[in-house]
């Protein structure tokens, strides 16, 4: 995956357009690296921003939810969405009071919704948990058929979208760095703490490897 | 702040509705906890979703960018946006493969727009940029005109909003609770980690206290 997306009029950066990246290289490594994404989708002209669990296949990205979400009935027949994932990597300390900033990488897409069904969508839900953790499809409960039907997939293809990777510090005036002021950054990131069993837990199963090793 | 909102139509939740929370105070700590928020809006009919800082005074979020920006632009005469904050909390493995979860907190607000001028424009981005580290709006280099006017806030009534808090491991059926699998979650959580200097940092300048006293 190292093609690059052309941006459009909607996704090529006009400000701080240093930051964008179009690449899809760059884009699937930040996508990939979100376990909460946020979709943007318009209901009687009003905009709504719900987060949702996401995975991508290929050129696309999927969420999924219950049937009767009233979020997934919008969305089943194919409307305009905003695609978005943003990751805080930390916070940039400038010398000046109007130039700090926060460090990130964040990607925006924007496509139109399709329903995904029948063994595409057996396919889509095994892959969410597998990518959740590897080897969890194989050890948990099998969904009953009732489970499958309960659920809907929603997928989006990746072919309007950029990103924007703001890694270093903001680019400061001559004037200012000759100032006797600190600067720098305090990096960010997510940890994953020691696993929590269930306090409803039977005595004596032990705790399978890839809880142990689910790292984000 | 223990003032409980009614819910709306929009806001009232109805999946998983034991997950919501109307009070201002669950509401206010979830918004002060995040750095970044998504703001939601329509341009000709489509949804974009906007990554940017936020801060809340009161009844109010707002938010900041140049004024050449096309969001800002866009919000200053009052149009309808959603105002969005995730935090990821940890990942629940329950025993049935349709049953994992995420554990997180998020809020979900609606409301019209609005230019912040003059002086509440000054209190508001001096209340950011304390917001971000107390101690820092004295220490840095104070804006100039010039950067006044390059800057546009815009802010939005929390008065339709609602929260949602997914804490506790999700309810599994009797007959899954009886199985020999392992249950249990993963917590998952920012750190910061120690300041990085600038490169171009002048030498013997000491680290602000601020700086050091970073935390999210």
């Amino acid at each position: 995956m190292t093609e690059t997306q052309a941006p459009t009029e909607r996704t090529r950066l006009k400000r701080y357009h240093w930051l964008a990246a179009y690449d899809r290289a760059t884009i699937d490594a930040i996508i990939d690296a979100a376990l909460v994404c946020q979709i943007g989708y318009v209901v009687e002209g009003a905009p709504i921003v719900t987060p949702t669990c996401h995975w991508r296949m290929g050129d696309h990205v999927y969420w999924h939810g219950s049937s009767a979400s009233r979020m997934l009935r919008a969305q089943e027949s194919g409307v305009p969405v905003c695609f978005s994932v943003t990751h805080l990597d930390g916070v940039a300390f400038s010398r000046a009071a109007f130039d700090h900033n926060i460090l990130y990488r964040s990607v925006m897409a924007f496509g139109k919704t399709e329903l995904v069904e029948g063994a595409d969508k057996k396919t889509a839900l095994e892959a969410f948990v597998t990518r959740l953790a590897p080897g969890l499809w194989d050890y948990a409960r099998p969904p009953t058929e009732q489970e499958w039907k309960a659920s809907k997939v929603i997928r989006m293809k990746l072919d309007e979208v950029s990103a924007k990777v703001a890694a270093g510090l903001p680019e400061e005036d001559e004037a200012d760095l000759a100032l006797d002021l600190w600067a720098g950054h305090v990096p960010v990131r997510m940890v994953t703490e020691a696993p929590v069993p269930d306090p409803k837990l039977r005595p004596g199963i032990a705790m399978p490897d890839f809880v142990r090793a689910f790292g984000l």
